[in-house]
């Protein structure tokens, strides 16, 4: 039975758990804590961070994957010297990891993005600033997500204690977009490649709220070109396994690259219930280097909402019998997790062939689940 | 965190995970064995006809249901007096563990059904044998599945082993059918019920080798009248869960009950990749009293293709690197079991536009495992 070992124990580990009994895959999980959202897969609860401890998970595994990118370089070039399988590799990984690094290496592959820098002081900052029209976007180049390590700043002093810490921030142009999109892709380390349709992204306060899929309006040019720089990044950095490509869709009509994530993704979430292979199962599939998976749509449009939050009080399942019956088309998806504010502690799936009918049975299912609306 | 205590290991357990652990329900099952098909949720193994080692499974379930229907009348009824949810009830079980019973039963309610009678002696068989073309489909009322018990005799003395046996058996015209369907419904302890397709289903040697849903040509008359029975018998006999109605479309176009199965059916595999819900989420929905999801086709067809045996050597997972890239848009199922021959080890799914395409890409990819081509 082929053997995946995933490092973190999250949401996204505990979606590859379905995919992986429907093909009879033996996923081993190394979650942080105990009863964290992939528990049922979890053999071992330890420190990512610590080599023996990932040396003794990665046992009898076939191949090393991950729920996150947090995986420190030396951790994982020791996984690689003793010659286990790791994808994507820490070559690859190097660059979902730190910012910097992605930005001057999607730069040497000429990918299209926002104007950016390296800010190693003030002053650097205060140039971008000035030649950027007063205001920018300054990112920690390590271990931001969903809006944590981003902050908007109009002078270097607002990045003052970042700036303090010693070390190089990026600056990027505060673009003028339209709409956010976001293409995936997966590829096999024997170099198969395939594209999901692009989709669009909705964020609220920095993370993901809604997706739509596909992207309304971007048949043709769009597409293409969201799919040429996925293809370039996945095929440029080495990514194995899904990637992610998030791009700004501009007022003028540019696709700029964002950011990447080399793991299933939130933007992802809808190929469980709409594509004929979700993004997990491709996942799985591609780290073990097995011919990939159809990835139409299996609908006119699918709509994933995320729950963010989750009750204020009692749990997801308490609202199970207004929510299914109120909507018996959309799919529920729970993570497991205590509802807390603003934590993604699951989604919802609408599909169809009418667009408003299909945003609406989606948001009205997560609004059972949501308190706090975010409507 | 709903809890559902499902007894008995094998693929159909299997198959509720992936829906338990999406719907954020716990799912805990009692296996004859350890290593058994479910053995990613198995919290017990244990001797399911054990009146103690099933109430200390059952401890903190919120319901008990089944992967088969062999716990014994006397098993149930002591969950029952415990104030122990069980779905299906043990009233309603027994007509699905014992099919004299359920002749009798679904005689009362005036259901069609091929001519039957109680066998006691060996006159009483030649009697039913004289009546009915000297031909009969003799069956032990207890025990049988996938052909296992039943047999088709020309004489009493072809059955004499199972008439020394001392216990009543029940002995069935043999249909003069076109083809067989099947009839999947689910219904809540509140009532409500919900109906998928009906399917056809192609049988070898006893047992389930296709799956077309819808069945050709059932539009209509067939489709309504399939439907009708279903619930007749969910509702008669106080279904709740998954009820699949086996039928015999007979060449003077009557529809006739062949049998039942109180649980998720082999007829509805299908239903994983090809409704919007699948039998596996919708039994765990049902027997929680949650209200049941939508049951169209995600497809105009959809086809399962059963893996009987799988390959003569190595394991079914040696065969992807071929299957997969022949069939990408073909869902493969592992039942994680050892390959012998005749036993269901795993099934496909195709789901499309055009029936002949659809049938091709299933069986196309079940060849790649079944080295015994089962034509």
């Amino acid at each position: 039975m082929p053997t995946v070992g995933v490092i973190g124990g999250g949401q996204l580990a505990r979606m590859m758990i379905p995919a992986a009994i429907t093909l009879g895959i033996d996923i081993r999980v190394l979650a942080e804590n105990a009863g964290e959202s992939a528990s049922l897969a979890t053999t071992m609860v330890g420190n990512y961070r610590n080599v023996e401890e990932v040396l003794r998970f990665a046992e009898g595994v076939d191949v090393i994957t991950f729920d996150h990118e947090h995986v420190p370089q030396e951790v994982l070039r020791e996984l690689v010297s003793r010659g286990i399988s790791v994808q994507p590799s820490p070559d690859a990984l190097q660059f979902a990891q730190d910012k910097l690094a992605m930005r001057e290496r999607l730069a040497g592959l000429g990918l299209p993005m926002p104007e950016w820098a390296r800010i190693d002081s003030a002053a650097d900052l205060d140039a971008f600033l000035a030649d950027n029209g007063g205001r920018a976007v300054v990112k920690t180049p390590r271990g931001g997500y969903d809006g944590k390590g981003v902050r908007v700043v109009g002078s270097s002093a607002e990045a003052g204690d970042w700036l303090d810490l010693g070390e190089p921030l990026l600056a990027e142009e505060l673009v003028e977009f339209r709409r956010e999109l976001a293409q995936l892709v997966a590829r096999r380390p024997s170099g198969e490649l395939v594209a999901w349709p692009v989709v669009e992204s909705i964020q609220r306060a920095g993370v993901c709220a809604e997706v739509i899929a596909p992207a309304p309006r971007s048949m043709g040019k769009v597409a293409d070109v969201a799919c040429e720089i996925a293809v370039t990044v996945a095929e440029g950095l080495g990514v194995t396994g899904v990637l992610a490509v998030e791009l700004f869709e501009t007022t003028d009509e540019r696709l700029l690259i964002n950011e990447l994530a080399m793991r299933p993704h939130n933007t992802g979430h809808w190929t469980i219930d709409g594509s004929t292979t979700s993004q997990f199962e491709q996942h799985l599939r591609a780290v073990l280097d097995l011919p990939l998976g159809a990835t139409g749509c299996r609908d006119q449009w699918s709509v994933m909402v995320n729950i963010l939050g989750g009750p204020v009080s009692g749990s997801l399942a308490d609202r199970y019998p207004r929510a299914f019956a109120d909507e018996p088309t959309v799919k529920m998806h729970n993570y497991g997790k205590d509802p807390r504010p603003g934590r993604k502690v699951g989604h919802v799936t609408a599909s169809g062939h009418d667009l408003d009918d299909v945003v609406y049975q989606a948001r009205a299912a997560a609004s059972h689940f949501d308190d706090q609306n975010i409507g």
